[in-house]
């Protein structure tokens, strides 16, 4: 470990504390899993247990979704085996860059039409997907694994590679695992994974009335 | 309170566990917070605290979303308010004949065109939408609040009722509040207040290798 990296939250003794820490920076305190998060890229290659892997998936199992269609379908690779080197190939550059020390590589896959009625398109099903990765995070984290999701790959690669029905289609990668170390990263990729985290103001979200009229409890004392 | 709810778990001493609890049937224990999630349809009118409401829109503020586009907005009505009272007009007939005792009515929108370059399309926006939603869900979960999210309505209405700028879309509408006396509901909703919660197996969604072929970890005793 580099000695530029000691004004982090390093080698805290509490468990649950991730090795890089970058809480949310918020008005009110959140629940701590989601005020830890955030999408590292440096992962350790420390292997995910099959008990904590069958956690996340029950996880993302038991989200909500429209009419309960469960739209939702991922298909796992892990470090060194054929299927993490396939979806490995998906992903454009910039994420092989860093993404290829992960021990889990995962796509998530939309089912675009109704199970219930073949014939209907579920318009629902890649909200509902979206759902499911966060129920999957929120579950990795409290197993101490981060997620980082990647929108930067081959979705028709995929559907080729993975044999994918017509009527089903790769959303999003994930890389998942333990918090490595940032200084396996090369330098660009360093400067990012120590920057701040950034989001708009919450009043820029948050509407009463009409849209784009912010609401008045979020600046309330109440 | 019923007789023939005596078998559920009402009134228990532990502040956490909500009056109707529904846990998830599943191989291992996940994170209380989302073993015990479910959709109401009963809701106690009890208001929710501004503390409460600015963390759930903090938490929603801090999900992940691709390039950081942050492409979710939020319309909020209170019980008895105009906000209330056009979002619940544009809800279908079914939703109406129960999301009216809701303390909070939600519209969840999706901005489907880049902030960075107003060009292009967003094709994340509905994805990271659902994530919003989840966030917000867990969030409201720790505080034992209920989330109950609707497909069922006008979407075209309620883009001209609230004035949304054409690249916005009201994707999803949610009850928010706490768990209330499934009396008060009609016996069909009723019913299906009591009824078990259900989930396709697990080894029809996660994958290796190809699509449909389960993950051999799903079963192993690791």
């Amino acid at each position: 470990m580099s000695s530029n990296l000691a004004f982090l939250n390093l080698f805290k003794t509490r468990k649950k504390i991730p090795m890089l820490s970058k809480p949310a920076q918020t008005s009110e305190a959140l629940h701590p899993l989601i005020q830890n998060r955030w999408s590292p890229r440096a992962f350790s290659s420390k292997p995910v247990g099959d008990t904590q892997l069958r956690r996340i998936f029950e996880s993302a199992r038991w989200a909500p979704s429209s009419s309960n269609e469960q739209p939702w379908r991922f298909i796992i690779g892990f470090l060194g085996d054929q299927t993490y080197i396939k979806i490995f190939s998906i992903l454009v550059e910039f994420n092989q860059l860093w993404a290829g020390t992960a021990p889990v590589l995962m796509l998530g896959i939309a089912k675009k039409t109704s199970s219930k009625n073949p014939e209907r398109q579920n318009k629902s099903a890649v909200y509902d997907l979206g759902q499911a990765l966060a129920y999957l995070t929120f579950q990795a984290m409290a197993d101490d694994l981060f997620v980082h999701q990647m929108g930067g790959f081959d979705a028709a690669k995929a559907a080729e590679l993975f044999q994918l029905p017509a009527d089903h289609e790769v959303i999003t990668v994930s890389a998942i695992g333990y918090i490595g170390d940032p200084d396996i990263l090369s330098p660009n990729f360093k400067k990012m994974e120590l920057d701040q985290r950034y989001r708009q103001p919450i009043d820029e979200m948050v509407f009463t009335d009409t849209f784009g009229q912010p609401a008045p409890f979020l600046t309330s004392a109440g």
